[in-house]
């Protein structure tokens, strides 16, 4: 028995792949990522992705969650690395399945660098971004001829908790801007904007992006807190802001164009 | 006969659903984009499309070639529209599939406005961004902690064909700068890299992204227009430029490094 264990063992093959999950609805994950789930050994899989899509791995595969790993203290970057690791030593292929993005503030390649660091081969599967799918579905295209020649992504705070030095460049910028991890500190990202001279700019905030629970606020940099009250959105699951005449294009800034334009706004 | 023809005909339920196929890889569509393809009537697909992807399509759909729509000037933006509807009102369900990205420069939107204002019912089903995956797949993150916080994508030309005058406030920018549609370009952007004194930035180029032809240069602003002519990249095929320090983790550009810190080099 206790060789049979052992003859088991040894054909051990590490490989871990990290895929990305799209923004929520898991009709939106890849052929390649279902196909990856489907070669699975043991699933690594976080807080923003939607179970269902673990029902593609085997049944026997080992199916562990490991939280939200940039809030969550129980499962730091650290312990899910390790764990991706040692998984994969000893149980062969592991898929970790991760929501939103690998790349856009996805820490995808510290896991990827951290898995060949132990010369273990990897594969990556990329998602769909929701920096740009989820104002897509509700239709505010990022980029549009006429309104918006380009789109920059940021997030709301860097490494250090502090406020990106960036988002002052940015509002003042003819992008389409997509903050990301920024909904904590909406007020001081809208004050930025006001002091830029934009307090008229349109602007957007969803949360739950393609997902049943979504919520959507739409206004303009000036209106959008308190859009954002009304709305009652709040910051469970995932929240982006976005900012630029793009959001003109959405449904609901028909009846707040035609608003601004009887009374003359105070800025 | 002509009765059971006209009695087909008023069953007939126009629908749109408008497809992103992902940066090139056909298994990177995503399980909606696969289920829309199955329910098609009609398939209207583009040249950046794998046309191994129409074969999710019933046998009996047809399938429509539309070439590409913002370069070929028999298939202009207005007669892919036209056609569009004219297949969804005699039709049935239009799949339009569209290759790259629907709302990064992809025209999904206005696509999806067309559509709408003849009051057909549509959908649609976001791709994989090449501008965020291509360089991931290649390993490199567009962001990355302590390298690049932000990521900005600009398209080389406007609308009306000239450089985009964002590409000087991009060249300034700490974002990592994905440069769409620009190869054409190259030697004007790389020369407003260098009007802004970052001559030493890091510097990627990506043909065919994901695909099995892919060609990828690794170097420096100032070495870049020579690096791609090494690699024989031309513009068959979608190409993308990436400036930033993110490019620095490409493993092709350890030996750039060393070599440029046994120099000095001349800026």
């Amino acid at each position: 028995m206790a060789v049979e264990i052992a003859s088991k063992k040894q054909y051990v093959d590490p490989k871990i792949t990290i895929v990305g999950a799209g923004p929520g609805d898991p009709d939106l994950i890849s052929i390649k990522g279902v196909n990856a789930l489907k070669a699975a050994n043991v699933v690594l899989y976080d807080a923003l992705v939607d179970e269902r899509l673990l029902d593609y791995a085997p049944r026997e595969s080992i199916k562990v969650y490991v939280g939200n790993p940039s809030g969550d203290e129980n499962f730091s970057q650290d312990v899910v690395n390790q764990l991706m690791v040692d998984y994969a030593l000893n149980f062969g292929h592991v898929v970790r399945l991760k929501g939103g993005d690998l790349f856009v503030f996805g820490r995808g390649y510290e896991e990827l660098s951290f898995a060949e660091s132990y010369s273990i081969e990897t594969d990556i599967v990329p998602g769909i971004s929701s920096a740009i799918s989820v104002p897509g579905l509700q239709g505010i295209p990022v980029t549009h001829g006429g309104l918006s020649d380009s789109l920059w992504i940021l997030s709301g705070t860097d490494e250090s908790g502090k406020l990106s030095g960036e988002l002052k460049d940015a509002a003042r910028s003819r992008a389409t801007v997509v903050v990301l991890l920024g909904f904590d500190r909406l007020q001081e990202i809208v004050a930025i904007y006001q002091e830029a001279g934009r307090g008229r700019l349109p602007a957007a905030i969803i949360q739950n992006g393609s997902m049943v629970n979504e919520k959507v606020a739409i206004g303009l940099v000036n209106t959008i807190v308190e859009v954002a009250e009304e709305q009652q959105i709040d910051n469970t699951g995932p929240v982006l802001l976005v900012f630029g005449f793009a959001v003109e294009l959405h449904r609901r800034f028909q009846p707040i164009r035609q608003f601004f334009e009887l009374r003359e706004y105070e800025d």
